[in-house]
C-alpha cells in the first residue's frame, strides 16, 4: 500500500473506518492482556524453581551460618561467582539484596547526603543535572527525580548515547554530575555501546571532579540473539585516572527470580569503602541463605551462561513474532520506525510524531497495557509523542500474536487520525 | 566477704592474686568464645528449619506469583500475620527486607533528605538532637551517628527511659527532633515500659512538631519469663492527636533467622505515604518468597507465639545460669549492680566506676569476646565505665557456664586494681 503520508483524505478516511471496525471487534472480546512491564513470564521462572529446594548445607565455604546475622558485603563464593561472570574484581563489589534498583537508589541517597568522597553532599548543592539517554529506562529516572536532580535527555545513537554530544554537556557545565547507561541491550532500544562510546565514557574530561556513570548493566548476560560482549569500563576507567568514577549495577532479577534473587554494585576503592561503611551502619547482613542457593544452584558462570541461554531461547521466538508482525504490518507504510534489538528485553518502537499517547490510550480501552507513552523519557515528556515500548517477554506467543494485532490496529488508527488532521 | 569497699590493701592484694593466679590458668587454656552479640544459637536456628524446604505452592492469596516482580508494600496474608500478632493496622504497614535496622536507615535517611511530611528536611537543619535512653542499643546510635544527628542520653529507669528528663528537653527544645525507644525488653537491661511511661510518650508536648518516636520492638513477641505487654503507643499517639509521632519496627531476625527473615515498619497515615513513594521509586519489589514462607511455616499468629515458647523454653536456662553466676560470685561484695532482665536477649550488669573497659579487656585477652564498653552508650562514652552487656544466647550451657567464670575473675581483678589504686 506504499506511504500513508502520500494517501488523499478519502483513503484515509476508509483506512480509517476498516481498522476501527476491526478494533471495534477485538475490544469486545473483552482481552486482559499487558505489554506493560519487562517481567519474565512463568515458564522462564520455573527455569529457576531448583532455587527453591532444601538446602542440603546451612554453611558457607569459610563455616558461616548463613542463617546467622553477619557478612554484610555479601558470601565470599557469591561474589566469586559474579566476578568470574562479569569480570570484576570480588574486592571491589558488595553483593545482597534482591534489587539492584535499591542499589542505585541507596548510591544516590548516599551521593546526596554525604557526597562522593572527598567532595561535598550533592544535596547541598544548588543545582545537580543527571544525563539520560533516552529513550530509557523509566525508573532511572524516577530515581534521580526522586532526589530533584535536573534530567538531561541526550540522544541515543546505534552505537549508544551520542558521545558528542555527552562530551560537550560534561566538558561545559560543573553541575553535570552523571549520565545513567544501560549499556548492552539498553532499555528499551537493544542497543549494544560500541568500544568506542566505552572509552569516551570513561576517559572523557568533565568539568565536575566528581562525576559518575551509573551503569546498569542490568542484561549483561541476557543474550537473545548473537551473544554480544561490551568493552570494560571499570578497567577502562581506572586505567584513564578516574577510578570512582563508575558505579556498575547488576543483578540475577532477570537472570532467577525479580521477586528473589540477589542484586549487587561494583566501584572504586573510595566509593566501595564509602558504601560498605554506611551498609554495615544500615544492615547486620543482607539475606545468605539466597546467596548461598544461587551459588549450589549455578556452580560457577558457566552454569549461568547454560542457564541464560535456556531462557534465551524462550525469548527469541517472543522477539521474532514482535518484530514480524511489524514488518508485515507496516513495512512501507512510514507509520513505524523500528531497529529491532540486539537483545535484552524490549522492542522499542517510534510512531508518527503525537501518536505514542493515542495508540497506548486505544490499546488500554480494549484491555491491553503498553507501557505508559513518554515513560522512556525524563519527566514522562516524550518532545515527539512517538516513542512506544514494547516489552514481549511475559506473554505466552498466542497473547503476544493477539496484542500484537491490536497494536498494528492502534496504531494505524492512530495514524490514520493524525494524518486526517494534517489534511485540514 | 562481705563488701570489697571495706576491705583493707592486704585483703584486696591477696584475693587480686588469687584471682589472677586462676585467670591465668583459664588464658592458658586458649579459650575462643563469644557473648559479644545478640546472635541466636545455632539449636534456637533449627526449629525454624522448616522455612527452607520445597515451597508447595508460588502464588500467593490473591494468585501474585512470588517469584516475580511487584507488590513493593508486601503479601496482603504477610501483613494480616503480624498484624495479628502486633496488633497494628495491615494498612499502616511496610513489610518486606530482612532488616527492620535497615527501616530505620531509610527511614531517617527519608528524614534528612525530605523531611517528615510537612516540614523541613533535617538536613537543612543546623541542628538536630536525638535523644538515646541509656544503656541502649549501639546500632541505634550507629544509625542516628551516621546522619550528624547530636545524641543526648537520657538515664533508663525501671520502667522506661526517666520521663522527667524526657519531657524537660522534647518541651524546651525545638531541635530534639526524636528518641529511640525498646519498649519491651530494652536492649540490653531487659527493662519493659510501663503502661504510663507509654501514655507520655504519646501525648507530651513537644517543641518541635515534628518530634519522632522510633519504637523498635525488637522483642516484641520474645518472652523468657513472664509475658509482659506493652500500651499501644500507636493507638495512644493517634488519641492523643500526634498519629505520625511514632515510627514502629519489628522484624523476624530473632524469630526465624537473622540472615533471612523479615523486616516490617508501621507508622501514621502521612508517613507511611511518603515512604510508600520513595519505596516504590527504590524497588519493584522486596522478596515475596521469604513472605510466602514465613506466612505457611506459622499458618497464623498463634503459631509464632507457639515458636516463641520454644524459644524461651531454650533461653531460659542460659539467662538463669547468668543471673545465678553473678548472684554467686557477686552478692554481697558490692562490685556488681544487676537488675536481672524480664526478658528480651541481654543481661546487663554495671561494674565499679572506670573498671568495664579494664574487664572487657580482661576477657579479651583470655580468648572471650564481650560487648565494647561503652557501646551502650552513643559516642561509645559511658560516662561511669561501668556498664557491660552480656549475651547469654549464642554460647551453649557449658560455654556460657566457662564464661562466666572467666568474667568473674575479670570483674575481680579489675575491681581489686581500682580499689587498691584508691587506697593510694
Amino acid at each position: 500500500m506504499g506511504e500513508w503520508k502520500g494517501l488523499s483524505r478519502e483513503q484515509l478516511s476508509a483506512l480509517l473506518d476498516e481498522n476501527k471496525k476491526t478494533y471495534d471487534e477485538i475490544k469486545s472480546k473483552g482481552l486482559r492482556l499487558d505489554l506493560s512491564r519487562g517481567k519474565p513470564s512463568p515458564d522462564v521462572l520455573d527455569l529457576s524453581n531448583g532455587l527453591l529446594g532444601a538446602l542440603d548445607s546451612y554453611y558457607a565455604e569459610d563455616g558461616t551460618d548463613v542463617r546467622n546475622y553477619g557478612v554484610p558485603t555479601g558470601l565470599p563464593e557469591c561474589k566469586r561467582l559474579f566476578s568470574e561472570l562479569l569480570g570484576i574484581s570480588p574486592d571491589s563489589m558488595i553483593v545482597g539484596g534482591n534489587s539492584s534498583l535499591s542499589h542505585m537508589y541507596n548510591v544516590f541517597s548516599t551521593l546526596y547526603l554525604f557526597g562522593p568522597p572527598g567532595h561535598e553532599p550533592w544535596g547541598r548543592r544548588e543545582k545537580v543535572k543527571i544525563l539520560c539517554p533516552c529513550p530509557g529506562y523509566d525508573r532511572h529516572f524516577g530515581v534521580s527525580g526522586d532526589f530533584g536532580a535536573e534530567m538531561i535527555a541526550v540522544p541515543m545513537t546505534e552505537n549508544g548515547p551520542d558521545m558528542d554530544a555527552v562530551e560537550a554537556l560534561v566538558a561545559s557545565d560543573e553541575s553535570v554530575k552523571g549520565i545513567w547507561c544501560v549499556p548492552l541491550y539498553s532499555n528499551p532500544e537493544g542497543v549494544v555501546y560500541s568500544d568506542d562510546t566505552v572509552k569516551r565514557l570513561a576517559s572523557m574530561r568533565t568539568a565536575a571532579p566528581d562525576f559518575r556513570i551509573f551503569w546498569d548493566n542490568a542484561y549483561g548476560v541476557h543474550h537473545v540473539f548473537d551473544e554480544h560482549k561490551i568493552a570494560d569500563i571499570m578497567k577502562l576507567s581506572a586505567a584513564a585516572g578516574n577510578a570512582e568514577r563508575v558505579y556498575y549495577f547488576f543483578s540475577t532479577s532477570k537472570v532467577t527470580f525479580p521477586g528473589g534473587g540477589i542484586g549487587l554494585f561494583a566501584s572504586g576503592p573510595e566509593n566501595i569503602k564509602q558504601m560498605t561503611a554506611h551498609i554495615t551502619t544500615k544492615t547486620i547482613g543482607y539475606d545468605k541463605i539466597i546467596q548461598l542457593r544461587t551459588v549450589k544452584f549455578f556452580g560457577d558462570a558457566n552454569g549461568v551462561r547454560t542457564h541464560m541461554r535456556k531462557i534465551g531461547d524462550v525469548l527469541r521466538p517472543k522477539f521474532e513474532l514482535t518484530l514480524s508482525a511489524l514488518e508485515r504490518d507496516f513495512a512501507g507504510t512510514g507509520l513505524v520506525r523500528c531497529t529491532p534489538p540486539k537483545g535484552g528485553y524490549f522492542v522499542s518502537i517510534d510512531t508518527l510524531n503525537g501518536c505514542a499517547k493515542r495508540v497506548v490510550r486505544l490499546a488500554e480501552e480494549a484491555g491491553t497495557a503498553l507501557t505508559e507513552a513518554g515513560a522512556t523519557y525524563p519527566y514522562k515528556k516524550d518532545p515527539n509523542d512517538s516513542n512506544i515500548r514494547i516489552a514481549p517477554t511475559y506473554p505466552s506467543l498466542e497473547e503476544l500474536r493477539q496484542t500484537m494485532e491490536l497494536l498494528s490496529l492502534c496504531i494505524k488508527i492512530a495514524s490514520a487520525e493524525k494524518l486526517l488532521a494534517a489534511c485540514e
